[in-house]
Protein backbone atom coordinates (compact mmCIF):
# COMPACT_ATOMS: atom_id res chain seq x y z
CA UNK A 1 0.00 0.00 0.00
CA UNK A 2 1.20 3.23 -0.93
CA UNK A 3 0.40 6.55 0.61
CA UNK A 4 1.63 10.06 0.09
CA UNK A 5 2.30 12.64 2.59
CA UNK A 6 3.32 16.31 2.15
CA UNK A 7 4.77 18.19 5.10
CA UNK A 8 3.82 21.68 4.75
CA UNK A 9 4.86 24.70 6.17
CA UNK A 10 4.87 28.58 5.09
CA UNK A 11 8.61 28.57 6.13
CA UNK A 12 11.69 25.94 6.25
CA UNK A 13 9.00 23.11 6.84
CA UNK A 14 11.46 21.53 9.70
CA UNK A 15 8.78 21.80 12.18
CA UNK A 16 6.09 19.88 10.00
CA UNK A 17 8.54 17.78 8.80
CA UNK A 18 10.38 16.13 12.76
CA UNK A 19 6.55 16.16 13.74
CA UNK A 20 5.29 14.30 10.91
CA UNK A 21 7.95 11.75 10.19
CA UNK A 22 7.82 11.23 14.46
CA UNK A 23 3.60 10.58 13.50
CA UNK A 24 4.49 8.17 10.53
CA UNK A 25 6.87 5.58 12.38
CA UNK A 26 3.92 4.63 14.65
CA UNK A 27 2.74 2.98 11.03
CA UNK A 28 5.88 1.59 9.77
CA UNK A 29 3.60 -0.99 7.75
CA UNK A 30 2.90 1.13 5.12
CA UNK A 31 4.94 2.86 2.64
CA UNK A 32 4.60 6.57 2.54
CA UNK A 33 5.86 8.74 -0.45
CA UNK A 34 7.03 11.72 2.01
CA UNK A 35 7.22 14.83 -0.37
CA UNK A 36 8.91 18.04 1.42
CA UNK A 37 6.69 21.48 0.46
CA UNK A 38 8.71 24.54 2.19
CA UNK A 39 7.54 28.39 1.81
CA UNK A 40 4.11 27.31 1.08
CA UNK A 41 3.40 31.59 1.68
CA UNK A 42 1.15 32.78 -1.25
CA UNK A 43 -2.87 32.07 -2.29
CA UNK A 44 -1.03 30.74 -5.44
CA UNK A 45 1.66 28.09 -4.14
CA UNK A 46 -1.16 26.32 -1.89
CA UNK A 47 -3.12 26.75 -5.16
CA UNK A 48 -0.89 24.81 -6.74
CA UNK A 49 -0.34 22.63 -3.82
CA UNK A 50 -4.01 21.61 -3.92
CA UNK A 51 -3.56 20.27 -7.71
CA UNK A 52 -0.40 17.94 -6.58
CA UNK A 53 -2.97 16.71 -3.84
CA UNK A 54 -5.35 15.60 -6.51
CA UNK A 55 -2.50 14.07 -8.71
CA UNK A 56 -1.03 12.17 -6.00
CA UNK A 57 -4.99 10.93 -4.84
CA UNK A 58 -5.48 9.79 -8.57
CA UNK A 59 -2.25 7.71 -7.96
CA UNK A 60 -2.89 6.51 -5.37
CA UNK A 61 -6.28 5.79 -5.16
CA UNK A 62 -6.28 7.27 -1.48
CA UNK A 63 -6.58 10.61 -0.70
CA UNK A 64 -2.75 12.00 0.52
CA UNK A 65 -2.28 13.48 3.95
CA UNK A 66 -0.79 17.01 4.80
CA UNK A 67 1.00 17.61 7.42
CA UNK A 68 0.98 21.39 7.84
CA UNK A 69 1.94 24.46 10.58
CA UNK A 70 0.24 27.16 8.82
CA UNK A 71 -0.36 30.54 10.69
CA UNK A 72 -2.15 31.78 7.84
CA UNK A 73 -5.66 31.69 7.87
CA UNK A 74 -6.81 32.18 3.96
CA UNK A 75 -3.66 29.98 2.66
CA UNK A 76 -4.43 26.97 5.63
CA UNK A 77 -8.57 27.06 3.92
CA UNK A 78 -7.22 26.82 0.51
CA UNK A 79 -5.19 23.87 1.76
CA UNK A 80 -7.99 22.34 3.88
CA UNK A 81 -10.08 22.60 0.95
CA UNK A 82 -8.28 20.18 -1.28
CA UNK A 83 -8.81 16.39 -1.63
CA UNK A 84 -6.78 15.53 1.16
CA UNK A 85 -6.47 14.64 4.86
CA UNK A 86 -5.59 17.59 6.50
CA UNK A 87 -3.50 17.48 10.25
CA UNK A 88 -2.72 20.76 11.92
CA UNK A 89 0.08 20.43 13.80
CA UNK A 90 0.63 23.99 15.40
CA UNK A 91 -2.41 25.78 15.56
CA UNK A 92 -4.04 23.94 18.34
CA UNK A 93 -1.76 24.29 20.76
CA UNK A 94 -0.74 28.61 20.38
CA UNK A 95 -4.15 29.32 21.87
CA UNK A 96 -4.07 27.42 24.62
CA UNK A 97 -0.72 27.98 25.52
CA UNK A 98 -1.43 31.53 25.21
CA UNK A 99 -3.92 31.40 27.78
CA UNK A 100 -1.76 29.52 30.23
CA UNK A 101 0.91 32.47 29.61
CA UNK A 102 -0.96 35.30 29.34
CA UNK A 103 -0.09 36.87 26.65
CA UNK A 104 -1.11 36.91 22.70
CA UNK A 105 1.23 34.94 20.44
CA UNK A 106 3.10 37.10 17.87
CA UNK A 107 1.69 35.24 14.73
CA UNK A 108 5.00 36.06 12.84
CA UNK A 109 5.19 32.83 11.24
CA UNK A 110 9.12 31.80 10.29
CA UNK A 111 10.29 32.14 13.86
CA UNK A 112 10.60 28.50 14.44
CA UNK A 113 14.26 28.32 12.47
CA UNK A 114 14.97 31.53 11.93
CA UNK A 115 17.78 33.48 13.93
CA UNK A 116 15.98 34.59 17.02
CA UNK A 117 18.64 34.31 19.46
CA UNK A 118 21.71 35.75 17.40
CA UNK A 119 24.14 34.91 20.55
CA UNK A 120 22.53 30.99 20.34
CA UNK A 121 23.12 30.76 16.69
CA UNK A 122 26.50 32.36 16.58
CA UNK A 123 27.33 30.10 19.23
CA UNK A 124 25.94 27.15 17.38
CA UNK A 125 27.95 28.00 14.00
CA UNK A 126 31.20 28.68 16.33
CA UNK A 127 30.71 24.89 17.78
CA UNK A 128 30.33 23.98 14.28
CA UNK A 129 33.29 25.28 13.29
CA UNK A 130 35.52 24.22 16.60
CA UNK A 131 34.30 20.73 15.29
CA UNK A 132 35.48 20.98 11.48
CA UNK A 133 38.81 21.90 13.16
CA UNK A 134 38.98 19.33 16.10
CA UNK A 135 38.08 16.14 14.07
CA UNK A 136 40.07 12.76 14.67
CA UNK A 137 42.56 14.21 17.14
CA UNK A 138 43.67 16.62 15.00
CA UNK A 139 44.93 19.07 17.93
CA UNK A 140 44.73 17.02 21.69
CA UNK A 141 45.96 20.55 22.27
CA UNK A 142 42.51 21.92 21.85
CA UNK A 143 40.80 19.46 23.83
CA UNK A 144 40.94 21.70 26.95
CA UNK A 145 38.85 23.99 24.94
CA UNK A 146 36.10 21.64 24.01
CA UNK A 147 32.41 20.53 25.59
CA UNK A 148 32.83 17.30 25.07
CA UNK A 149 35.73 14.75 23.55
CA UNK A 150 34.45 11.49 21.67
CA UNK A 151 37.26 8.43 21.37
CA UNK A 152 36.45 5.35 19.51
CA UNK A 153 38.20 3.39 16.92
CA UNK A 154 38.53 4.25 13.00
CA UNK A 155 35.05 4.54 11.32
CA UNK A 156 33.31 3.93 14.86
CA UNK A 157 30.82 7.23 14.06
CA UNK A 158 32.53 9.63 15.60
CA UNK A 159 32.39 12.82 13.25
CA UNK A 160 29.03 12.28 12.69
CA UNK A 161 27.76 12.78 16.30
CA UNK A 162 30.11 15.39 16.64
CA UNK A 163 28.48 17.17 14.19
CA UNK A 164 25.64 16.64 14.95
CA UNK A 165 26.38 17.77 18.87
CA UNK A 166 27.51 20.94 17.61
CA UNK A 167 25.14 21.61 15.02
CA UNK A 168 22.20 20.60 17.29
CA UNK A 169 23.35 21.83 20.85
CA UNK A 170 25.90 23.98 20.46
CA UNK A 171 28.30 21.83 22.23
CA UNK A 172 32.54 22.41 20.75
CA UNK A 173 32.88 18.95 20.57
CA UNK A 174 36.19 17.30 19.24
CA UNK A 175 37.31 13.48 18.98
CA UNK A 176 40.20 11.22 19.47
CA UNK A 177 41.18 8.02 17.09
CA UNK A 178 42.29 4.95 19.11
CA UNK A 179 45.01 3.29 17.32
CA UNK A 180 47.54 1.33 17.25
CA UNK A 181 49.73 3.86 18.81
CA UNK A 182 47.85 3.51 22.18
CA UNK A 183 46.86 -0.16 22.21
CA UNK A 184 50.83 -0.73 22.13
CA UNK A 185 50.98 1.54 25.34
CA UNK A 186 47.73 0.34 26.70
CA UNK A 187 47.15 3.66 27.21
CA UNK A 188 46.11 7.01 25.88
CA UNK A 189 47.93 10.05 26.04
CA UNK A 190 47.91 13.15 28.76
CA UNK A 191 45.40 14.95 27.39
CA UNK A 192 43.34 12.41 26.72
CA UNK A 193 43.26 12.03 30.41
CA UNK A 194 42.84 15.24 31.22
CA UNK A 195 39.64 15.46 29.83
CA UNK A 196 38.25 12.25 31.30
CA UNK A 197 34.83 14.49 32.93
CA UNK A 198 33.72 15.24 29.53
CA UNK A 199 34.66 12.30 27.62
CA UNK A 200 32.63 9.75 25.84
CA UNK A 201 33.74 6.11 24.14
CA UNK A 202 31.52 5.21 20.79
CA UNK A 203 31.94 1.56 19.98
CA UNK A 204 30.18 -0.80 17.44
CA UNK A 205 30.30 -4.45 17.30
CA UNK A 206 33.29 -5.92 14.73
CA UNK A 207 30.90 -7.35 12.22
CA UNK A 208 29.42 -3.71 11.77
CA UNK A 209 32.48 -2.29 11.99
CA UNK A 210 34.08 -4.52 9.27
CA UNK A 211 31.56 -3.36 7.07
CA UNK A 212 31.99 -0.32 6.89
CA UNK A 213 35.64 -0.12 6.85
CA UNK A 214 35.21 -2.44 3.94
CA UNK A 215 33.36 -0.04 1.97
CA UNK A 216 35.87 2.69 2.42
CA UNK A 217 39.25 0.53 1.61
CA UNK A 218 37.89 -3.21 0.24
CA UNK A 219 39.84 -5.99 1.03
CA UNK A 220 42.68 -4.34 2.97
CA UNK A 221 43.80 -5.85 6.37
CA UNK A 222 42.09 -3.11 8.17
CA UNK A 223 38.78 -4.02 6.72
CA UNK A 224 39.57 -7.51 8.50
CA UNK A 225 37.35 -9.20 10.87
CA UNK A 226 40.27 -9.90 12.76
CA UNK A 227 41.29 -6.70 13.21
CA UNK A 228 38.17 -4.86 13.72
CA UNK A 229 37.72 -7.59 16.06
CA UNK A 230 41.14 -6.45 17.98
CA UNK A 231 40.76 -2.91 17.68
CA UNK A 232 37.11 -3.41 19.48
CA UNK A 233 39.06 -5.51 22.29
CA UNK A 234 42.19 -3.51 22.52
CA UNK A 235 39.93 0.01 22.88
CA UNK A 236 37.49 -1.38 25.58
CA UNK A 237 40.47 -2.44 27.77
CA UNK A 238 41.43 1.47 27.35
CA UNK A 239 38.03 2.85 27.86
CA UNK A 240 37.42 0.16 30.90
CA UNK A 241 41.09 1.96 32.44
CA UNK A 242 39.27 5.39 31.69
CA UNK A 243 36.63 4.83 33.34
CA UNK A 244 34.34 6.72 30.79
CA UNK A 245 30.53 5.70 29.57
CA UNK A 246 30.69 3.75 26.12
CA UNK A 247 27.90 4.06 24.01
CA UNK A 248 27.27 1.81 21.05
CA UNK A 249 26.28 3.03 17.93
CA UNK A 250 26.00 -0.50 16.11
CA UNK A 251 21.86 -0.14 15.34
CA UNK A 252 21.83 3.69 17.39
CA UNK A 253 21.49 6.83 15.20
CA UNK A 254 23.51 9.70 15.77
CA UNK A 255 20.68 11.55 17.05
CA UNK A 256 20.05 8.84 19.89
CA UNK A 257 23.79 8.48 20.88
CA UNK A 258 23.49 12.55 20.81
CA UNK A 259 20.81 12.50 23.71
CA UNK A 260 22.47 9.96 25.48
CA UNK A 261 25.56 12.11 25.93
CA UNK A 262 23.55 15.20 26.54
CA UNK A 263 21.50 13.76 29.38
CA UNK A 264 24.76 12.39 30.72
CA UNK A 265 26.92 15.10 30.16
CA UNK A 266 24.09 17.54 31.89
CA UNK A 267 22.88 15.11 34.52
CA UNK A 268 20.65 18.08 35.50
CA UNK A 269 19.83 18.39 32.24
CA UNK A 270 19.80 21.94 32.12
CA UNK A 271 20.84 23.60 29.11
CA UNK B 1 9.51 37.40 33.48
CA UNK B 2 10.57 34.15 33.66
CA UNK B 3 9.52 30.86 33.11
CA UNK B 4 10.69 27.00 32.89
CA UNK B 5 9.90 24.42 30.24
CA UNK B 6 10.69 21.03 30.37
CA UNK B 7 10.76 19.10 27.20
CA UNK B 8 10.24 15.48 27.73
CA UNK B 9 10.11 12.41 26.34
CA UNK B 10 10.69 8.67 26.28
CA UNK B 11 13.40 8.70 23.90
CA UNK B 12 15.76 10.81 22.52
CA UNK B 13 12.94 14.29 22.85
CA UNK B 14 13.71 15.94 19.76
CA UNK B 15 10.37 15.69 18.31
CA UNK B 16 9.08 17.72 21.61
CA UNK B 17 12.25 19.94 21.83
CA UNK B 18 11.58 20.91 18.38
CA UNK B 19 7.71 21.74 18.41
CA UNK B 20 7.97 23.05 21.58
CA UNK B 21 10.47 25.54 20.63
CA UNK B 22 8.57 26.27 17.59
CA UNK B 23 5.73 26.86 19.84
CA UNK B 24 7.46 28.79 22.42
CA UNK B 25 8.73 31.38 19.46
CA UNK B 26 5.51 32.71 19.11
CA UNK B 27 5.79 34.01 22.39
CA UNK B 28 8.85 36.25 22.34
CA UNK B 29 8.33 38.15 25.36
CA UNK B 30 8.61 35.81 27.72
CA UNK B 31 12.95 34.68 28.84
CA UNK B 32 11.92 31.16 29.05
CA UNK B 33 14.65 28.44 31.20
CA UNK B 34 14.48 25.67 28.81
CA UNK B 35 15.68 22.21 30.42
CA UNK B 36 15.82 18.95 27.95
CA UNK B 37 14.62 15.86 29.65
CA UNK B 38 15.57 12.51 26.97
CA UNK B 39 14.41 8.92 27.72
CA UNK B 40 12.20 10.03 30.62
CA UNK B 41 11.14 6.01 30.52
CA UNK B 42 10.52 4.75 34.02
CA UNK B 43 8.26 5.71 36.69
CA UNK B 44 11.24 6.65 39.11
CA UNK B 45 12.66 9.19 36.58
CA UNK B 46 9.25 10.46 35.85
CA UNK B 47 8.71 11.09 39.47
CA UNK B 48 11.84 12.45 40.31
CA UNK B 49 10.94 15.16 37.30
CA UNK B 50 8.22 16.12 39.01
CA UNK B 51 10.45 16.90 42.44
CA UNK B 52 12.05 18.77 40.03
CA UNK B 53 8.96 20.41 38.30
CA UNK B 54 8.14 21.77 42.10
CA UNK B 55 11.29 23.20 42.28
CA UNK B 56 11.33 25.03 39.53
CA UNK B 57 7.40 26.46 40.24
CA UNK B 58 8.51 27.64 43.84
CA UNK B 59 11.79 29.39 41.87
CA UNK B 60 9.63 30.77 39.54
CA UNK B 61 6.67 31.60 41.55
CA UNK B 62 4.44 29.92 38.46
CA UNK B 63 4.02 26.53 37.42
CA UNK B 64 6.38 25.05 34.25
CA UNK B 65 5.49 24.22 31.20
CA UNK B 66 6.35 20.83 30.32
CA UNK B 67 6.26 19.75 26.26
CA UNK B 68 5.83 16.06 25.78
CA UNK B 69 5.79 13.35 23.61
CA UNK B 70 4.57 10.24 25.91
CA UNK B 71 3.38 6.70 24.35
CA UNK B 72 3.45 4.76 27.53
CA UNK B 73 -0.12 6.03 29.54
CA UNK B 74 1.08 5.69 33.02
CA UNK B 75 4.41 7.39 32.93
CA UNK B 76 2.00 9.97 31.49
CA UNK B 77 -0.17 10.54 33.96
CA UNK B 78 3.23 10.73 36.45
CA UNK B 79 3.97 13.81 34.71
CA UNK B 80 0.65 15.15 34.90
CA UNK B 81 -0.20 14.54 38.69
CA UNK B 82 2.81 17.18 39.04
CA UNK B 83 2.53 21.13 39.45
CA UNK B 84 2.84 22.09 35.73
CA UNK B 85 1.36 22.96 32.69
CA UNK B 86 1.29 19.56 30.60
CA UNK B 87 1.07 19.86 26.85
CA UNK B 88 0.84 16.50 25.03
CA UNK B 89 2.26 17.01 21.69
CA UNK B 90 1.95 13.29 20.10
CA UNK B 91 -0.87 11.42 21.31
CA UNK B 92 -3.75 14.07 19.87
CA UNK B 93 -2.74 12.83 17.02
CA UNK B 94 -1.98 9.26 16.80
CA UNK B 95 -5.99 8.10 16.89
CA UNK B 96 -7.30 10.05 14.27
CA UNK B 97 -4.29 9.64 11.93
CA UNK B 98 -4.64 5.42 12.27
CA UNK B 99 -8.67 5.98 11.54
CA UNK B 100 -7.18 7.93 8.66
CA UNK B 101 -4.53 5.26 7.45
CA UNK B 102 -7.01 2.50 8.63
CA UNK B 103 -3.99 0.73 10.84
CA UNK B 104 -3.24 0.41 14.47
CA UNK B 105 0.23 2.23 15.56
CA UNK B 106 2.92 0.39 16.56
CA UNK B 107 2.72 2.01 20.37
CA UNK B 108 6.79 1.66 20.12
CA UNK B 109 8.98 4.39 21.58
CA UNK B 110 11.77 5.51 20.43
CA UNK B 111 10.96 4.99 16.80
CA UNK B 112 11.15 8.68 15.38
CA UNK B 113 14.96 9.16 15.45
CA UNK B 114 15.98 5.93 15.50
CA UNK B 115 17.33 3.59 12.36
CA UNK B 116 14.48 2.73 11.09
CA UNK B 117 15.63 3.05 6.82
CA UNK B 118 18.79 1.63 7.24
CA UNK B 119 19.62 2.78 3.83
CA UNK B 120 18.26 5.93 4.35
CA UNK B 121 20.53 6.42 7.41
CA UNK B 122 23.41 4.92 6.00
CA UNK B 123 22.90 7.67 2.46
CA UNK B 124 22.95 10.53 5.46
CA UNK B 125 26.25 9.32 7.14
CA UNK B 126 27.67 8.76 3.74
CA UNK B 127 26.49 12.55 2.99
CA UNK B 128 28.58 13.18 6.00
CA UNK B 129 31.59 12.00 4.87
CA UNK B 130 31.48 13.34 1.38
CA UNK B 131 30.59 17.27 3.15
CA UNK B 132 33.37 16.42 5.47
CA UNK B 133 35.84 15.50 2.73
CA UNK B 134 35.10 18.00 0.06
CA UNK B 135 35.28 20.85 1.93
CA UNK B 136 36.77 23.85 1.11
CA UNK B 137 37.33 23.55 -2.81
CA UNK B 138 39.41 20.66 -1.79
CA UNK B 139 38.32 18.46 -4.62
CA UNK B 140 36.60 20.14 -7.57
CA UNK B 141 37.28 16.64 -9.48
CA UNK B 142 34.59 15.73 -6.80
CA UNK B 143 32.20 18.18 -7.83
CA UNK B 144 30.61 15.82 -10.27
CA UNK B 145 29.28 13.29 -7.38
CA UNK B 146 27.48 15.60 -5.41
CA UNK B 147 24.06 16.66 -5.38
CA UNK B 148 24.47 20.21 -4.60
CA UNK B 149 27.87 22.55 -4.51
CA UNK B 150 28.11 25.70 -2.89
CA UNK B 151 29.94 28.94 -4.08
CA UNK B 152 30.79 31.57 -2.17
CA UNK B 153 33.86 34.16 -0.39
CA UNK B 154 35.54 33.43 2.62
CA UNK B 155 33.34 32.93 5.83
CA UNK B 156 29.95 33.03 4.01
CA UNK B 157 28.39 30.17 5.62
CA UNK B 158 29.09 27.36 3.03
CA UNK B 159 30.47 25.05 5.37
CA UNK B 160 28.06 24.80 7.93
CA UNK B 161 25.12 24.91 5.30
CA UNK B 162 26.99 21.77 3.66
CA UNK B 163 27.01 19.90 6.96
CA UNK B 164 23.33 20.87 7.58
CA UNK B 165 22.27 19.59 3.72
CA UNK B 166 24.08 16.31 4.19
CA UNK B 167 23.02 15.83 7.81
CA UNK B 168 18.83 16.42 7.46
CA UNK B 169 18.56 15.49 4.34
CA UNK B 170 21.24 13.30 3.38
CA UNK B 171 22.88 15.24 0.35
CA UNK B 172 26.10 15.03 -0.80
CA UNK B 173 27.30 18.41 -0.41
CA UNK B 174 30.57 20.18 -1.92
CA UNK B 175 31.73 23.98 -1.76
CA UNK B 176 34.10 25.73 -3.51
CA UNK B 177 35.72 28.83 -2.00
CA UNK B 178 35.50 31.95 -4.41
CA UNK B 179 39.00 33.86 -4.21
CA UNK B 180 41.19 36.40 -5.70
CA UNK B 181 42.39 33.77 -8.19
CA UNK B 182 38.73 33.63 -9.19
CA UNK B 183 38.76 37.36 -9.43
CA UNK B 184 41.76 38.11 -11.03
CA UNK B 185 40.35 35.37 -13.69
CA UNK B 186 36.83 37.15 -13.30
CA UNK B 187 35.70 33.50 -13.83
CA UNK B 188 36.03 30.22 -12.29
CA UNK B 189 37.40 26.70 -13.12
CA UNK B 190 35.49 24.75 -15.74
CA UNK B 191 34.70 21.91 -12.82
CA UNK B 192 32.95 24.56 -11.40
CA UNK B 193 31.00 25.74 -14.32
CA UNK B 194 30.28 22.02 -15.11
CA UNK B 195 27.89 21.39 -11.68
CA UNK B 196 26.05 25.07 -12.76
CA UNK B 197 22.60 23.08 -12.63
CA UNK B 198 23.45 22.57 -8.86
CA UNK B 199 25.54 25.23 -8.13
CA UNK B 200 24.32 27.67 -5.43
CA UNK B 201 26.12 31.14 -4.49
CA UNK B 202 26.23 32.19 -0.95
CA UNK B 203 26.11 35.85 -0.16
CA UNK B 204 26.75 38.21 3.16
CA UNK B 205 26.32 41.46 3.99
CA UNK B 206 29.65 43.08 3.76
CA UNK B 207 29.02 44.78 7.53
CA UNK B 208 28.53 41.48 8.49
CA UNK B 209 31.23 39.86 6.75
CA UNK B 210 33.62 42.00 8.25
CA UNK B 211 32.51 41.15 11.83
CA UNK B 212 33.15 37.32 10.85
CA UNK B 213 36.19 38.05 9.70
CA UNK B 214 37.59 40.16 12.38
CA UNK B 215 36.75 36.89 14.91
CA UNK B 216 38.92 35.07 12.70
CA UNK B 217 42.15 37.21 12.06
CA UNK B 218 41.56 40.38 14.23
CA UNK B 219 43.07 43.41 12.43
CA UNK B 220 44.14 41.82 9.15
CA UNK B 221 43.61 43.29 5.55
CA UNK B 222 41.62 40.02 5.11
CA UNK B 223 38.98 41.29 7.73
CA UNK B 224 38.80 45.38 6.49
CA UNK B 225 35.41 46.68 5.56
CA UNK B 226 37.08 47.25 2.01
CA UNK B 227 38.54 43.85 1.46
CA UNK B 228 34.70 42.68 2.46
CA UNK B 229 32.93 44.95 -0.09
CA UNK B 230 35.58 44.29 -2.47
CA UNK B 231 35.06 40.15 -2.12
CA UNK B 232 31.56 40.67 -2.53
CA UNK B 233 31.24 42.68 -5.71
CA UNK B 234 34.21 40.67 -7.41
CA UNK B 235 32.07 37.40 -6.57
CA UNK B 236 28.56 38.65 -7.30
CA UNK B 237 29.94 39.69 -10.82
CA UNK B 238 31.06 35.78 -11.42
CA UNK B 239 27.66 34.76 -9.59
CA UNK B 240 25.83 36.88 -12.37
CA UNK B 241 28.05 35.46 -15.19
CA UNK B 242 26.91 32.00 -14.09
CA UNK B 243 23.47 32.97 -13.65
CA UNK B 244 22.86 31.05 -10.43
CA UNK B 245 20.63 31.45 -7.37
CA UNK B 246 22.20 33.66 -4.62
CA UNK B 247 21.14 33.00 -1.28
CA UNK B 248 21.66 35.61 1.45
CA UNK B 249 22.98 34.16 4.59
CA UNK B 250 23.20 37.90 6.80
CA UNK B 251 19.93 37.14 8.45
CA UNK B 252 19.13 33.56 7.30
CA UNK B 253 19.85 30.62 9.20
CA UNK B 254 21.57 27.17 7.81
CA UNK B 255 17.88 25.62 8.40
CA UNK B 256 16.53 28.69 6.06
CA UNK B 257 19.35 28.73 3.85
CA UNK B 258 18.87 24.84 2.71
CA UNK B 259 15.19 24.75 3.13
CA UNK B 260 15.44 26.81 -0.35
CA UNK B 261 18.11 24.97 -1.42
CA UNK B 262 16.27 21.80 -1.45
CA UNK B 263 13.14 23.63 -2.66
CA UNK B 264 14.95 25.05 -5.64
CA UNK B 265 16.29 21.42 -6.58
CA UNK B 266 13.71 19.71 -5.86
CA UNK B 267 11.60 22.43 -7.72
CA UNK B 268 8.80 19.30 -7.64
CA UNK B 269 9.66 18.75 -3.92
CA UNK B 270 9.72 15.17 -4.00
CA UNK B 271 12.59 13.30 -1.64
Amino acid sequence: MNRTVFFVSESTGITAETLGHSLLSQFDTIDFEQVYMPYINTDLRAKALTQRMQEAADRDGVRPIVFATMLNNEIRAILESGNCYYVELFEGFVEPLSVELGVPPSRKSGRSHAITKPSYYTKRIEAINFAMANDDGIRPDNFHRADVVLIGVSRSGKTPTCLYLAMHYGLRSANYPVTEEDFERGDVPQLVWDCRHKLFALTIDPQRLQLIREERRPGSGYASLERCQEDIRMATQIYKRLQIPVLNTTSQSIEEISSHIIKALRGSGER
